[in-house]
């Protein structure tokens, strides 16, 4: 998916929410448990049922690869049944040396249909590059990530004749990454729970989206997320996971999902 | 696997020999790469060849993913195929706030039998903890890795409070990682063609085990490495993969690769 076609689906439906596939199987509605493809079948009424309030769906690949097999075919059968007309992220923090990074790039880009994979910084640029080859695809980098641990190295204050006076790490992943690739191809992970950081961010990087976690379970506003992150093209994708897909866990849990992803997409309304 | 039960291995054989099982489709022998499944063959010709020679595997996860469903079914096959006498790495640089970290633990200490999983360390503290509650299992976090880029970040120069001094960004990781678990359930990365920061960082961490990539195709010193490497357990895990699996292609692939195990193994011995 190009840029122009992601702002055009956010336009359409005013809305900049991304619905996290989370399914953890021990959370899943009690009767759909025993379903022999109980991890497909809650995503496809999730995606269903929350289809028009949404532009995304993160597909977090830990909750997959723990149940084997089966998850991995869960997560594959998933991707394909998100229509092309949303945003399909893979959120699974992969890194590693080049021709590593290349066979990752590849299990997402071209086995699966994903149109971005969330990447992590620490091995630097060969660990990036080969995410960043494919022509309509994105590589999302942590940037300011929504847990506690963001505080033990993300924001240790460098300095030295390399970062040019004083800047936090999180600030030299942002720009030094930036320059690896362009707003067409590059989006940055940055946690909701850090909405005061947000007005910041966007001095360093002001046209890129940014995939903002923390919504929702983890405590983050979408007020002050909206008001410090927003830009001329929207340039936010806000992820909910846990809060919107177990919403309920009756029979009716998918209604209950669409609405709180309902919810949210109004508020979004307000501040597009 | 113990500690006392890896140092045990590594006096039994002399060796502190890893082979890599980076088992590229693309690049197995030809007469191979037509069978079914061709790569848990492969593993299984290279495992039984370099048994002798070696004390782990480290399974690279990304070329397993890269082949879809049929690439985990093998990376599950081969890790059930090592025996329970060699210490078994999932090199999968995993990390992700606590309640998806989890389940990247129980993907490979509990759905498949792996000692060990690379971690890595941006997203701090809780992306590292779920991993380090399994007892008899490690966690082998990144600390300076062996590729071009692992300049951009990692040798920042970090100063402020927090670091108590002038630091490098990884010195930090080692010091403040190090503080989570202990020498018998956390190792760390060390790339091998870092060998003349390794005496160095030996004054960081005197007592954990380093896996230590980069040996081989990378270019690293085997000898330098143990020079600066070794301590009182040995200390060291040094992984060569390319430049063993692949050191034949003909039917005699896996002699050819037992035959370079081999002569790590001897020069290991002298070290020793």
């Amino acid at each position: 998916m190009t840029r122009h076609q992601l702002v055009e689906q956010i336009r359409l439906k005013q809305s900049y929410l991304c619905v996290g596939l989370d399914s953890d199987i021990t959370k899943l509605p009690e009767h759909l448990r025993s379903h022999p493809d109980a991890v497909f079948e809650f995503n496809k009424a999730i995606i269903d049922a929350t289809l028009d309030y949404c532009v995304g769906y993160k597909i977090n690949t830990a909750f997959y690869e723990s149940q084997g097999l089966k998850g991995w075919e869960a997560l594959e059968k998933t991707v394909h049944y998100i229509p092309t007309s949303h945003f399909r992220i893979a959120d699974a923090k992969r890194g590693d040396i080049g021709n590593t990074s290349s066979h990752y790039a590849k299990t997402f880009f071209e086995v699966m249909p994903f149109d971005a994979v969330t990447v992590a910084p620490y091995m630097g640029e060969d660990s990036i590059r080969p995410f960043l080859e494919y022509e309509h695809k994105w590589t999302i980098v942590l940037g300011l990530t929504s847990n506690v641990g963001s505080l033990d190295f993300q924001k240790l204050v460098l300095s030295g004749e390399q970062v040019k006076g004083e800047k936090m790490l999180f600030e030299r992943v942002l720009e030094k990454t930036a320059s690896w690739g362009t707003p067409d191809n590059l989006m940055f992970v940055v946690g909701a729970t850090r909405a005061d950081d947000l007005r910041y961010i966007r001095t360093i990087i002001p046209d890129h989206f940014l995939l903002v976690p923390g919504i929702g379970f983890q405590g983050g506003s979408l007020e002050e997320v909206s008001s410090y992150g927003l830009n001329k093209d929207c340039g936010l994708l806000v992820n909910a996971s846990r809060a919107i897909i177990f919403a309920g866990n009756k029979e009716n849990f998918a209604e209950e999902a669409a609405a709180i992803a309902a919810e949210y997409a109004a508020e979004m309304k307000q501040y597009l």
